[in-house]
């Protein structure tokens, strides 16, 4: 859409209710700031939706909202996430995401310049991930009915012929493969709380697995089941929904698990248990057991992978319990988190 | 995704943060009341993102974020609005909506029951529609740091071969035509307000319009250039925006703009424009002069187009003005809303 009438203070200005008004100060807004930061062709026809192409067969849909808080963190930031984590749900479904949307709830007050911060990584993330960022929604609510920013991503993918992955597909026997240390992201975000403000050089590791995916599914997708990117609730709770909906358990190592020695100091000083801390970068796979470890290797060879590790396998189990042998020698079950210990994490 | 633990107490509980943690609680929360209202099979799978097959071509895709306040209101709610109104973006392009996503941002505090009545809302709306909302997401924000529950719903179609329905593709001549009555939606909502309340016994025109656009389709779609659906800002904005896309100007009868009575004494209170209030089932379509009666008799033989009428024409002009022409025989600009009049009237 063209720019109509004057530029806004991208140094000072605020957001208020007339950029979600539906006139001439929104499309300034979403002008300046958002096509500008998403920059394709798509966006800049100004229509309430983008049109096209796909080959026929199998698609994938989800969505996410973000409300993490605070907005930005050593490692990323909101919008970073918001982008990032959408792609990694269409990931996690053994495909390749395509095309992106975003809607976007402000909070009166806002400063425009922190808005521009966010889309700007946002378009960074959505151009480097390849998957542009092709609609979108502006909405203005009250000051103290928002918390600065919420972002709801939506993402299409295609899947190849064949591929089914599921969460209902553990079987008994499969491995447990898991790309890399866990805990980061929820300690780098609650290290900026501000009631819990604690020193710490932990970095979230938000990041676009679908580059990871394709290596794995080259290397032996017929043989993946199953994969999730563990997110809040942490592993425990990914462990514990693909148990219910295969009905199966699941035993882990803790010596097999990756965590870093910051954040295991970081948990130990909250009083979490790392496997409850959620992650935005990292991924499960639930893979049959001749082909672990092929698909390890892949998961190794790339950037995003290199410290995977076989962390356990599916078992049978009516009780559907994950448990975990400790490096004590001994087991205790891991089960999820059951309260609110960790909210707004993403 | 199984009912873990105890069910909900859907007529007295309230929304707390654990349901928004990535748990247990937040399990039975999107079985009870999400999965329970949209019931479909693809969500019931408990994956991050579903899975579906689609002809290759041409796809569209769209997303809205609803923040409307009250929550509900005289013809509708949130959930209704979310649904329809998302549907109607992709009907806007000419194309068929196929699968919608929704995401959640709760306020701790929310009554369940409040939030099950949305989500039946949905459900009834998407079945209505035939189009299946396949995935989803929830995160529940502090007390006071959202207002209610606040939506982003996001919905794929497709188009057919050929249709490339798009804002800038207005000419000088084409007509303009319009699927119905002004502003009832921003009249309805309005009499809710706390601060504004007044008696009417206007409903919301909330609607899907995929039905009534596919009749049009059928009767002349090579010579629609444009339609979109008159929400925020009014038929004003939207006929400002479309002027500014194709660089062309606008003039409208006053005479032929089919407003309700009610909705004009409300506006009169209000000291508001119609022409500025939104709408939530109406469309306007910009189609070449010589179809235009065609189109219009479609139209009026589908329940939703009933009252549809010509009410201008495009014409020449580099300024990109809309104008009216009144029922005073002389004419006047239609601006855009300037300001903050009417928040959160989606």
């Amino acid at each position: 859409m063209d720019l109509v009438g004057r530029k806004l203070d991208l140094r000072r200005g605020l957001v208020d209710l007339s950029h979600g008004a539906g006139g001439r100060a929104m499309a300034r807004l979403i002008g300046d700031i958002f096509v500008a930061a998403f920059d394709n062709e798509m966006l800049r026809a100004g229509n309430d939706q983008s049109a096209f192409d796909v080959a026929g067969g199998r698609m994938v849909m989800t969505t996410d909202a973000y409300v993490v808080s605070p907005l930005f963190f050593p490692g990323g930031d909101i919008g970073l996430l918001a982008v990032n984590g959408t792609i990694n749900d269409i990931a996690m479904a053994g495909a390749t995401p395509l095309y992106m949307s975003a809607s976007f709830v402000i909070e009166e007050g806002f400063p425009l310049a922190d808005l521009q911060r966010i889309a700007q990584s946002m378009g960074a993330a959505s151009r480097a991930a390849g998957v542009p960022i092709v609609t979108g929604d502006t909405k203005v609510v009250e000051r103290g009915k928002a918390d600065g920013v919420f972002i709801s991503t939506a993402c299409v993918g295609s899947a190849p012929a064949g591929v089914e992955l599921s969460g209902d597909k553990a079987r008994p026997g499969d491995a447990i493969l898991l790309s890399g240390s866990i805990g980061d992201h929820g300690v780098a975000v609650m290290s900026r709380r501000q009631d819990l403000e604690f020193g710490t050089d932990v970095l979230s590791d938000t990041a676009a697995l679908h580059g990871l995916v394709a290596t794995m599914m080259t290397a032996g997708g017929a043989s993946i089941r199953a994969m999730r990117d563990p997110t809040r609730g942490g592993l425990a709770a990914t462990l514990n929904e693909i148990a219910h909906q295969s009905g199966v358990g699941a035993r882990i190592d803790e010596a097999a698990l990756p965590i870093k020695p910051q954040v295991a100091a970081a948990c130990e000083l909250l009083g979490l248990d790392p496997l409850n801390v959620a992650n935005e970068g990292k991924l499960i796979a639930i893979v049959e057991s001749g082909a672990a470890e092929t698909i390890l290797a892949a998961m190794r060879a790339h950037p995003l992978g290199a410290e995977a590790a076989l962390i356990g396998k599916i078992v049978a189990d009516d009780g559907r319990f994950v448990q975990m042998n400790t490096v004590f020698g001994g087991a205790r079950i891991v089960d999820w988190l059951s309260g609110e210990q960790l909210p707004r994490i993403c």
